[in-house]
């Protein structure tokens, strides 16, 4: 009897961004989560795709679609918020897995003009927003 | 007689962009600049397109090419570095000409494992190892 083949890896979230982040969409490629924080509308893409650190590690194929994703979630947060600057980032340097934030930014939000990562204190939304927030997010990347 | 057709506005690179970095090359959409900050080995990428402040406002194909040439700025740093991780950008909240940073992260760096920007002073290179510097990522880019 031979050896049951041995399975591809599969995509699941870092446990990290599933404890900080709330589920709002599933875009072909990506899976889009709402950061959990009330100072920032912030959205997170993270592409489906196993054991993927960098961008430069994905298909051509998939950072084409990775981008036009990033900046579908960019124009929902521009015209959501009225934003003065959408910051977009893959750092990756406190979890590994491949994951582009878009973070809608405001002249007078406590991080401006810094960036957001490691900034002060994560404050988290009253559930009824949370829920709320992630609801309206996700009608808005139906409807764009 | 007619009055002159109206100039469309041509790309030119923000002054402070043009002040806080050196010339490396000339990829088919995007100038490809040093920060010139002997801390991080970092890459900056400027699309030769005018008025353009955000990545959803470039057409669909340039956001092609660009993630592509983002992609191989990537690639080239970490081989030419060895770094633990890449860190790729676009805030734009000081200047709000369109560019993406690519930074080439090391655990033992001065802001690991924060963002880069806003970190510290900048400390350029001495001029000679700021010249060799382009020349050997240029080169790297090139042959690629």
């Amino acid at each position: 009897m031979k050896d049951a083949p041995a399975q591809p890896p599969s995509f699941r979230l870092h446990p990290q961004l599933a404890a900080d982040t709330e589920a709002v969409a599933e875009l072909p490629l990506s899976t889009v989560r709402l950061m959990n924080d009330s100072r920032f509308p912030w959205l997170i893409l993270v592409p489906r795709r196993p054991e993927i650190r960098e961008l430069h590690e994905l298909s051509e194929r998939d950072r084409a679609v990775l981008v036009e994703e990033v900046a579908l979630a960019s124009r929902v947060l521009a015209r959501a918020t009225g934003a003065d600057k959408i910051n977009v980032g893959a750092l990756g340097n406190m979890v590994p897995q491949l994951h582009v934030h878009a973070v809608a930014r405001f002249r007078n939000d406590e991080a401006w003009p810094g960036p957001v990562w490691g900034t002060g204190e994560r404050r988290p939304y009253p559930a009824a927003e949370l829920a709320r927030t992630c609801a309206s997010f996700a009608e808005a990347l139906r409807s764009a």
